[in-house]
């Protein structure tokens, strides 16, 4: 028997949201600590990352691991029935093959309830080995987006380059080239409006925006973004999800001979 | 001499959109009483019937009986000329093959007024016998919208069963299948929040969801919706028109063998 | 060198907007004065004339009159890369090929720059005359704007007569004809609400709503829009920048022979 009620259901339909552009099919990984994700793209260049832990749930019963294969693109569609205040409750059978998605308002006077069939994926498990990272950086996701769409309008690729000064995001196309440089500030009156850098060597690599704008599909899960970067790594672009766990998208750098040229 | 003064001319606004997705030509009863107008939607599926009586408008004179026939979208495109806030004078001479719109501000500085030829509408006007209702169901407009629209996403009709407990939605498609119950609810803030059920006995009718999403166009109209069913007859989904009238929508259930399957 | 900074950065973002629907390539003139723009649209049958004075500017300099070529519709995505609270800066050498845009947030903890090439454009500077005008009426700018949409949705051309009652904006089209009367009124609460008439005498000209749409793009600039009238000269529709200039649309009347019949 597997049962998860989360109070807060919004969350997972903004989780539903980051990643269905990315992801078409996925397997969601029940276990006792809690529910994961790991789904290459369709093109296989980006990976993304997902974790709710068991306690960000008011109820969790995971009685037996289970890989349940879902199809993205049609959970979004039940989970857009879900309205932003009802409380989420996923239902399994052990023995099932089908999930239910329980909805229910505020105030239990409308409950909906929608079983959908569930799916075999093959899922080719990558061990994604803990790393230091040259730069770490932290600004406000709607900052991050901003930018990422901003340079969209101009160039196909981003480089993302961090020294102690602050990050700066450059791009060229026809039109011209752009930079865009936030400055490390930590004197904000909110915490969140800050943008701080940790960093142990200047690094400073090329992405396709068009993934960077997938990630962006995340902002509504956090109001901060952290960027993580080493120039032998892919980079890792978290979104914390309250208190429960993060979405995390990983890129591979391209590999450019006139990256230095770009700067 | 036809003069019909409206001084809440978004009520006239209102019930152009409401109608304007069903029906393409359709003919305005004018008489000493007020306005009606029946018509089919062009698939000659559902029925449109909605009633004005005369003693919403500031000023009614009908010196006689007259049918105006309209292309819809005409009236909605002058219609969307006026503001919400616009009091909507309608004039025709008794001679006249043409109607005329006035749109005057509140403050009098702006007037506006559109001529539009009358067309000639062959109106096959059907008798509406009062009926006895098995079930009624009186619910939140919106909620009912909502309903509508999210099960779309699924299927393409929408089984309705009403019971003591409350009303249920019902439908299934390639995803899966649906359900949403709405219990009765009378212990709510506001009266229009709350769900009632006036039933004789429980009654469940299959109907193409593409007409009930075409009725809840009507939504800006009232805050509430009645739902009127007898497992013999066509369901009446009713909106009120604030002291004025009403617009109701009439839909004959499907005949479908799994009905039973489907609940 | 050229340097100016403009610290209410966004209307620059507003004049872009403003023309961009019907100049594709123009010459921003510099002088010590200011800057000045003029350009006709592609079809040449409306002009535009922008002037931005040299003391709306927080710095304004320019060391020797320059014609700077640029694509309308590329500084306009540049422009929307800044936020409406950034200060602009423009900046070019005396011998650059390039001109650069800066945007810095009002905290100065983002600073974006962008740099695009300058085009050579071939340019017939039009005197325009010092005119008298029959009829000068000034209106909100977005009742202005609401009136030639309304009308676009009926007809294609709009005939506007000015009378010492009113303006009156006429049309007329398959479905019917239409007539709006803007009267005269200066009891407003706000006198950017009132609308007033100096008039020499009584003039009536039929314009292309096309291009009467395409002026109000700069509804957002100001809330009043003055439009000058005579039998002989194009209309003049201008919205003022606030305390640094004006846009002014210039469009010649069609010659109707049935111009007494439309009104």
């Amino acid at each position: 028997m597997l049962e998860l009620r989360l109070v807060q259901g919004s969350l997972l339909k903004k989780v539903l949201e980051a990643i269905k552009e990315l992801v078409t099919d996925a397997n969601f990984d029940c276990s006792s600590s809690g529910v994961s994700l790991q789904a290459m793209d369709s093109s296989h260049v980006a990976l993304v990352a997902l974790l709710l832990r068991y306690d960000g749930f008011e109820h969790f019963r995971c009685d037996r691991n289970r890989s349940m294969g879902m199809n993205i693109n049609n959970v979004s569609k039940l989970l857009r029935c879900a309205a932003n205040d009802d409380i989420i409750t996923l239902k399994a059978d052990d023995d099932s093959d089908t999930i239910t998605f329980m909805f229910e308002s505020p105030k239990q006077d409308k409950i909906a309830d929608f079983e959908m069939k569930l799916m075999d994926i093959q899922n080719d498990h990558l061990g994604i080995p803990e790393a230091e990272y040259q730069a770490i950086v932290k600004m406000p996701s709607l900052e991050f987006a901003r930018i990422c769409k901003d340079l969209s309008s101009i160039g196909d690729t981003v480089v993302i380059s961090v020294t102690k000064e602050g990050i700066k995001f450059s791009t060229r196309g026809d039109i011209g080239s752009a930079n865009i440089v936030c400055r490390q500030n930590t004197t904000v009156d909110k915490p969140e409006d800050s943008t701080t850098i940790e960093m142990k060597e200047p690094v400073s690599l090329t992405f396709a925006l068009r993934y960077m704008n997938s990630f962006t599909k995340a902002t509504p899960l956090s109001s901060t973004v952290t960027i993580s970067m080493s120039s032998d790594l892919p980079v890792v672009v978290e979104y914390k999800i309250a208190e429960m766990g993060y979405i995390r998208f990983y890129l591979a750098p391209k590999i450019e001979d006139d990256d230095e040229d770009t700067l």
